[in-house]
């Protein structure tokens, strides 16, 4: 079964509400940016690819809609849409890189029409790249590993995260495909459950076994369970190689150093952003304190409880044994290679 | 507010269910020992202290309602009275401590009336003894902080764990008592939610000033925040020092040294089982999956997903700062000084 996130259809876009996964299936239809925009914030859509494509979507559907003859007019007005769209989440660099694509396609455009059309087929193009990109990822992730492994892995960086196959949780599809079998045990990831909505039911749905712990328990079950590495996604890689990406994140990667288990973060090349110097350089956002205090609408703590609610952590780049691109895996000199990664992406392009 | 968790009333003991903090106070009324076990089994009398104080209620409880003229038959009846409450849980050393104490008093009874006192009479001296015990770990605790401190803890090692005061949150009594401010962050300690239910709330009865986060948390908290100290409780503590307590424990103690923060454990004599040799011989209990599928009956998780759910971890003695008991802070050789320290309790306990 093939899950697909988010979906073009020209006038709507079609996603898939994972905030009401695993006990409904429900796509819902976005038809104007205002819904984009709402569909990212309240986490609709999430994991970072995902968010860029359904970001670069929603231009494309906010051009298409608007009525205009002036060219300079609807690009000016193109631009504050952008800004909008990127204020939705702060941290996921994803989303930037994907409208500041759009933007650059449509300012080539000569006319209106062209720019809408232009607009659409960027969009789609980085969708369709995406699933080349997680694909790629895969096999270099599976590279790292051995039949019958077993990986721990945090929130959900899997195939509705992305385009398709994910990024964390990538190598899982590609093993299927070649017959080996990898094992999963999927951190809950509090306060929004992401592992236990999402990476369990993804895993399932795909015939993995896998394990679902608390966050709290992945110390102890690094100790006595036979784990062979935790692969994480990533929502922010600075230029020295610090990456942001879901809470809990740092802690997990503390915890596998303390046990001598490798620590992968997976993330397309686009995750990267050599103009975050730093870790400290990458802002997290901080969410309300109901995602805590409440879930599914019931209260768990008292009232009022005053809530320190942090949706991301930054790992430093000494913690990371490597980081999984489609282009290959990047260790060592996270700062030297990243740079070099990035100047032969642009020969390349350029090509 | 002094909320008390056990209480004594002749021919029932009353408890607080701690199931249904916070949302609701509601006292039960055990009337027989199968209650009994229930309520350590289910959570509703938890913390290792505060087990051992109802267990022995249970005891006494049986006892007093046992009809019976034959000694011998009934202390052999006793006895098996003793083995069932012990399977109530199988972590937790103050529960055999406690039911242990009440059988050896109970074996000096000349008559089946003298035992039925003698049971009696013991568990409320081992509920007395808590308050005092409990006392000086607050003020032994209190010693190694300074005013205005933030202290981080996991689980629930208050005043409701034990006949008054608790162990890893006795220090914010004792402070409150003598005008100095300690501030905490709460881990919300995942599955059963004591951080959120229980610490939170009862932190916020005492007027501190108390943050809750999550469990994943921990890591980005300790790295951001001042966090001065990380107190925990704990259930058993071996000859060595390894000490078992709540899932997440052990991951707290080593992403405490791996910020440099002093990790504490408070916990009474009681909880050192010198025949326990290391950690690696404490049991640990691994309880349903429904702990982490499910919350307050709903469901979070896709249907029969698999679960690992230990509810302890163990936490090696070289991560610990040092051990606060009511004797004073254990420091260093914690097999030397804990054997030393049973020594000089033993000759107290004999002059």
């Amino acid at each position: 079964m093939t899950i697909q996130s988010v979906e073009w259809k020209n006038d709507a876009i079609v996603i898939l509400d994972q905030q009401q996964l695993p006990n409904e299936i429900i796509y819902e239809h976005l038809t104007t940016i205002e819904h984009v925009w709402e569909s990212i914030t309240y986490l609709k859509v999430r994991g970072a690819p995902a968010i860029g494509i359904v970001a670069a979507f929603g231009l494309a559907l906010w051009a298409r809609s608007k009525q205009s003859n002036h060219l300079e007019l609807f690009l000016d007005e193109f631009e504050k849409q952008r800004d909008y769209l990127a204020s939705s989440r702060p941290t996921a660099v994803n989303l930037f890189w994907a409208i500041d694509r759009i933007v650059k396609k449509v300012k080539r455009a000569q006319s209106v029409a062209e720019a809408k059309d232009l607009a659409v087929a960027e969009a789609l193009a980085i969708q369709k790249e995406d699933v080349q990109t997680c694909r790629r990822i895969g096999e270099n992730g599976l590279s790292l590993l051995k039949d019958g492994n077993t990986v721990m892995t945090i929130c959900n960086a899997g195939a509705i995260a992305t385009a398709k196959y994910g990024t964390a949780l990538a190598p899982f599809y590609l093993a299927k495909e070649k017959g080996l079998t990898l094992k999963a045990f999927a951190c809950e990831t509090r306060p929004v459950l992401q592992g236990s909505r999402l990476t369990a039911w993804e895993l399932q749905q795909l015939g993995v076994d896998v394990t679902l712990i608390t966050d709290s328990m992945a110390a102890h079950t690094l100790k006595t369970k036979e784990i062979n590495a935790v692969i994480v996604g990533a929502d922010r890689i600075a230029a020295n190689g610090d990456t942001a990406n879901k809470i809990g994140t740092y802690g997990l990667a503390l915890l596998a150093k303390a046990h001598d288990i490798p620590f992968y973060v997976a993330a397309p090349f686009s995750t990267i952003d050599l103009n975050t110097l730093t870790g400290d350089d990458i802002p997290i956002e901080e969410r309300a304190a109901e995602e805590i205090t409440h879930l599914q609408g019931k209260a768990i703590a008292p009232a009022a409880t005053k809530v320190f609610n942090p949706a991301f952590d930054v790992t430093p780049s000494e913690l990371i044994t490597g980081i999984i691109t489609e282009y290959g895996v990047v260790r060592g000199d996270y700062q030297t290679e990243l740079t070099r990664l990035y100047s032969n992406e642009i020969e390349t392009l350029q090509v």
